[in-house]
């Protein structure tokens, strides 16, 4: 890990401040002045305390008067309902939705709010190529032979070294490298779940999920869900002697963006472990949280190796790379057979180069900026929601990832909704897609991955229109 | 395509006339001058005919008197018998046998005859990390974003121009790229096969084939299999009532080294074509040919869509870039869609890689020379094998690929001639991994793949010796 500096950590602080409510919209910040005394700090690094906050959205300077708390924070729309699924397990795939949506993506000038990747434009392009390259001049026969079974030591060393910043305490011999963060999700299911079993999962839930389910003849069990805090625990302690595997997003999920408590987490895996119910957790957005610190997961609180962590560098640095990874617990031999019998071996090059990358440090200084630029797309996408779109939308406050659910008045039907917009050369994701049941039809998933710019924020503008025609 | 030298063309005339059997060990050659005349070619021209075929150890020199087929060629072991599986499904996995064999592949110093693919030593290193270090730089975000779904075009456009040269008639729209071969094997299993259902396969067969069936609760039936022309078509035929899937490795399969005649795949694929029975091919050893043609393939007589075609790059070029593909027929949409679920993109770099070294005209290159290696190769292991292995000795005469079936008197038992032997540092694969039934305990694979040298020579008389004192 590389320290941070000082300068961040005072922006942090403040920053969680803000966020945590204690500061509010319009409140005036301390001068420059005093917080050098506060922090026995030069002018220098409290002016730059100050800029790392406004390059964050959460302050701005009045001119002659200092920084305010951004009038952007007093933005809020109300929270989307929870989710009321039917617990009875259901199949009704919206497969034809799906398909329609993922065969629009191949199109050239498409605005694409409907896929949540972080854009080319986030990624750090030229330092990967760099790693390439060394990946190959440094690998044994330039990576052209298969690697170790379990996969790049290098890169299992760091995500052991990285996850003590969120309480996972493993190493490196816990994990197994994956082509990406669904071929560790498919892994897992393979693993653990045989035709006619049921699992339980989030509603709304990520349609790959519920297809990699169907897929694997799975019953799936949406549980209501909480558009801020996850799933709901009392519906999940109800489920239990239903239910044969559970597989959540813990963390700033999509589509909702919401993130559990520390104590949900620990009582979730707690409950599962006692019914001997195995606990897929993907934490792919793990680290894209805006607040001061890394949200812990539920393998923080995972005692008898009951919870398989997946997670990959897909959201973060590169999605073409494929680099995934599982912590399987006590699952390891079960899943090293399945990558064994069904990939052979990761591809040497690209996890050299992220293993790498993660070592250089330049990761972490990555992802600082990465989180400053979503967590600045959120509020413009707040904003611009607020002032173009129909009364009545509710929105989700994700503190982290890159995805926001929009819940609109009942009569906007977002499949309609997808149908005008996708003349407008404008993706979006109806909310149809992420459950088996008859739910969500007014709601829609936003991706704030993408760059902010004058057209993004006009055709954001377009799509509010549109809502605000079919309302 | 490129076109290839005149004295290749020549060379591989007179390499076919003699593995073909119109010239015989001893047989004197046409003279230079002879060869000039009937060719109508330059002095160095007939030279380099000779030459190629002398780096074949097709022939050899005798001074003043000009060149001889090869001695080496009359050194023919006696055919393994025909395989007589039980014709009732069988599930009897030497699990563990195969796992041992696997972790002590890990090992340092090890020399390893079990695996079945290229040692690193025959692969273009210099020229690969080349092409990795363009496709990063060409590629858009230097492949740090998706590819599209199908696959990389470039490359899906080369494998179409290539399977001209073996009757593929199909286009780069008819591919769909995946993580190397077994990945391919493991999406088409995926989409055809329901548990309880019945697959037929070669027996002896690949390992791999056997536990992915039985990953995916198939009955697996193995077919008598014939040690150099592959699966007995009768069989086949009684079979068909019961058979779900059928999978084949066509060309010098592994472990036998078989390869099946043009009528015998045409006759395959009508029976299963009629029968509605998806046939899976599995070509990854076809361009290793030691003749002077390529062998067609049974998706060169598929006129339904019925044959699920998969290969990769793995056996000729880098195992470890995972660079396989399908040519589906009409099962393209179920594969897109599995692809789209569990791996959701293949990594860009290598794909692009590996498209740019076919293009280039490298790989017909390199293929021609590890052709001629392998060959060489295989007969130096058989001119040991004669001279060092206990009487009673089998062997298979694969005529391309990797692998060689050994089969000893009934009393030499291969798992207990794999102790002895890595206790020496040598790697055997004995033959009770290759099937799920009672059978070839007496066998082994050897795989050819390895540079040959004293050392190697050495390691294949240790083996010999050890499974003298056996007998």
């Amino acid at each position: 890990m590389t320290k941070e500096f000082l300068y961040t950590e005072i922006a942090n602080g403040i920053a969680s401040q803000i966020t945590s409510g204690v500061l509010n919209a319009g409140d005036k910040l301390p001068s420059v002045r005093i917080l050098c005394k506060e922090h026995q700090i030069s002018m220098n690094t409290a002016k730059r305390v100050f800029l790392e906050l406004e390059s964050m959205s959460l302050i701005e300077s009045k001119p002659q008067s200092g920084y305010f708390v951004s009038q952007l924070l007093s933005i809020t729309l109300p929270l989307p309902e929870v989710s009321r699924p039917s617990l009875i397990a259901n199949t009704n795939e919206p497969d034809e939705l799906i398909s329609k949506v993922y065969e629009n993506m191949g199109k050239n000038n498409l605005t694409l709010f409907s896929i949540a990747i972080p854009s080319g434009d986030l990624l750090p392009q030229a330092k990967l190529k760099k790693e390439i390259i060394n990946a190959t001049r440094e690998l044994k026969s330039g990576g052209a032979e298969y690697e170790e079974l379990q996969g790049n030591l290098k890169l299992r060393r760091m995500i052991a070294l990285r996850s003590l910043s969120w309480g996972g305490n493993f190493n490196e011999n816990d994990v197994v490298t994956t082509n990406g963060g669904m071929n560790a999700l498919s892994f897992c299911l393979m693993a653990l779940g045989k035709p006619g079993d049921t699992i339980a999962i989030e509603s709304p839930c990520y349609p790959g999920i519920l297809q990699l389910a169907a897929g694997f003849g799975l019953k799936v069990l949406e549980l209501p869900t909480h558009p801020a805090h996850g799933i709901e625990i009392e519906a999940l302690k109800k489920a239990i002697p239903k239910i044969d595997i559970c597989l959540l997003i813990p963390n700033f999920n999509t589509p909702l963006g919401s993130c559990m408590s520390d104590e949900n987490k620990k009582e979730v895996v707690k409950l599962l472990a006692e019914n001997n119910i195995p606990l897929i957790e993907d934490d792919v957005y793990g680290d894209l949280y805006f607040g001061a610190n890394r949200p812990k997961c539920c393998k923080s609180f995972d005692k008898e190796g009951n919870v398989l962590y997946c997670s990959s560098v897909s959201k973060t640095l590169a999605p073409g790379y494929r680099v995934g990874w599982i912590v399987p617990g006590k699952y390891k031999e079960k899943i090293l057979k399945l990558k064994l019998l069904h990939s052979t071996s990761s591809i040497s090059i690209v996890n050299e180069a992220v293993a790498n990358f993660l070592k250089s440090g330049r990761y972490e200084k990555h992802l600082q900026q990465m989180r400053r630029t979503l967590q600045s797309n959120y509020q413009n996408y707040v904003q611009t929601i607020a002032e173009s779109f129909p009364e009545g939308t509710k929105t989700s406050r994700p503190q982290g990832g890159l995805s926001l659910w929009i819940e609109f008045d009942k009569k906007v039907r977002t499949t309609e909704l997808y149908d005008l917009a996708i003349k407008q050369n404008i993706s979006i994701a109806p909310g149809r897609m992420f459950t088996l049941q008859d739910q969500f039809e007014n709601c829609m998933r936003l991706c704030f991955g993408l760059p902010w710019s004058e057209d993004t924020q006009l055709k954001l503008r377009q799509i509010g229109n549109l809502a605000k025609r079919l309302s």
